[in-house]
């Protein structure tokens, strides 16, 4: 057995788009477990909007990555060696291993997975993302029968969630998405009632009229992960105490691609004259809530009621590509890397 | 007993800031009270800033004043000639009577004031202002003691009232107002801990540090009443879980006299990352609180507990100027017409 691994390092921040010489692949020297941590090699790897922040030196509500630092991630593994109770060698496992090949994390940080489940829904609809969509639409969104729930990157791993959760609730329910494929992935995989291509819109103006077409009670809910033109698109079709859970703003990460016209004050007196309620909220606060969350959502993943998708890319080389990818929107479903 | 009236008419559509020539006096002949009714001989008017949405004709959350018609607003007067229950001549109510010097009302729209204490008082410290102030901040500000509000237009009716509350509370307080002697009322009479001069400053980065150096463990609730640059200077400052409540935007009625820099993404990535609560409201959602306000405030208005301060024009005639001065911030306290 080698005793090397290998990762993805930070070697420069992005301005902007990320490019690909903002990463390196590194060889290393593979770490041996102390007292209380296990050894895991890594078999799959999520891939997240998110971590476009973490490559950032500003602050957040996360550490940024060091430069020369590991790119941030967590992953699903086998256990190779074991120097915490509870786990053996050929566990497979979930933690936040980082774009590597092997992590060395404390027992207390790493979960044993049903094995009963694809371990790549560890990432996905059971992980990370499936949580997020779960507590956010629950807790920010609160969905009532017969409202218009519209979300934003509707075949993602969140937008997918939230979409099928708050249609088994009686929801209208309306995606907006990247091209025809996944439009047509929205309505007969995920179950929306309507999907919109946003490409096919050259303005916001004739977006908002494909919407409010698609949503002719208006919108209860907008799930916020995208922001930019979908955003300018939505706001004025808000009803009267609609609520906007902020969960991502995926056209903004990349800087400031945005119209020179200040939208801020017709966003802002939409929130006042109806009243909206908007919540930014990130999933680490909610981190109690996974027991519930997997108890509720397990059985009906392992029962075909709740679909997902995955976007596989090969080799642990490839993620850098997988995700500059992935933040153009070229992804379909829940982008992972299996090692 | 004159069987005339005099109202304020809205002759004109403003464009940006109301002038003059927008108003128009006009003298008809005195409606008599129907079955139900009473007529209200009013002794004084309510000036607000919500009245310039009123005057646009853009679909709001409650309906434009149509040209000809008389502004809208609550007043105080006596009751001249009753056709009600429960009224009779010599009754100091109160009630949307416009801007006018007399108004038929349905008694079940008109409420008796507490003999007790000045008409007045039902205007501004005990009536909407006051009332906006309190419900706002108990539901959606959710203070705690030990954390800092930061509330702008802080003489204001409701500025005060969320100041007093919250110092009652055991929060830090800091006033934003305009000019030197507002800021020496905010502390000496409403008690905040600091005030700071908005106009004394250039830009939201020099105002953001001055607010900074008011504030030293961030904001937790920042009383949005005015936005424009007021906003743009709180933002960056707000705590982690930071409430909003978006109770106006004075900067911004006039129009879009603002920087034409796009402030949009930056505050959406505050509002993500801080994981901040913003909540549009209108206190005509909430008057089924109005007798619990009363319950709580009355009894230290009359001790002396809750200071106000109201800026009295004279004369119906003289509304349309004190309402442009207003908007301007040209008042200082709750803005009252003494007919």
């Amino acid at each position: 057995m080698s005793n090397t691994m290998s990762r993805i390092a930070l070697a420069r921040r992005p301005q902007g788009a990320p490019l690909p010489e903002d990463f390196k692949l590194v060889t290393d020297v593979r770490a041996t477990p102390q007292d209380g941590e296990v050894l895991i090699e890594v078999t799959h790897l999520s891939l997240d909007p998110y971590m476009r922040g973490r490559m950032d030196d500003v602050k957040s509500y996360a550490p940024s990555v060091d430069l020369g630092g590991t790119m941030t991630g967590q992953g699903v593994g086998r256990v190779l060696d074991s120097k915490a109770g509870g786990f053996v060698p050929g566990d497979i496992v979930t933690g936040m291993t980082g774009w590597a090949s092997h992590a060395c994390l404390p027992g207390a940080e790493v979960r044993k997975l049903d094995p009963a489940l694809p371990p790549s829904t560890a990432l996905g609809v059971l992980g990370m993302p499936g949580l997020t969509g779960w507590v956010g639409l629950h807790t920010y969104g609160k969905p009532k029968a017969g409202e218009t729930l519209v979300v934003g990157a509707a075949t993602g791993p969140v937008g997918s969630m939230v979409g099928q959760l708050a249609k088994q609730l009686g929801l209208r329910t309306v995606a907006i998405a990247g091209g025809a494929e996944k439009c047509r992935l929205a309505t007969e995989t995920f179950g929306f009632d309507a999907a919109i291509d946003h490409r096919a819109y050259d303005d916001a103006a004739s977006l908002r009229a494909a919407i409010a077409e698609a949503a002719p009670n208006g919108i209860d809910i907008y799930w916020e992960n995208v922001a930019g033109q979908v955003l300018e698109a939505v706001m004025p079709l808000m009803n009267v105490h609609g609520r906007i859970p902020v969960c991502g703003m995926i056209a903004w990460y990349g800087g400031a691609n945005i119209a020179d016209n200040n939208q801020l004050p017709g966003i802002w007196r939409s929130i006042l004259v109806k009243r909206l309620q908007v919540s930014g909220f990130i999933i680490f606060d909610h981190w109690d809530q996974y027991p519930a969350f997997l108890k509720d959502v397990a059985p009906k993943v392992a029962a075909g009621e709740i679909a997902y998708l995955e976007d596989v890319a090969a080799g642990l080389d490839t993620a850098p590509e997988a995700f500059i990818a992935m933040l153009k929107g070229g992804n379909t479903g829940k982008q992972i890397v299996k090692l």
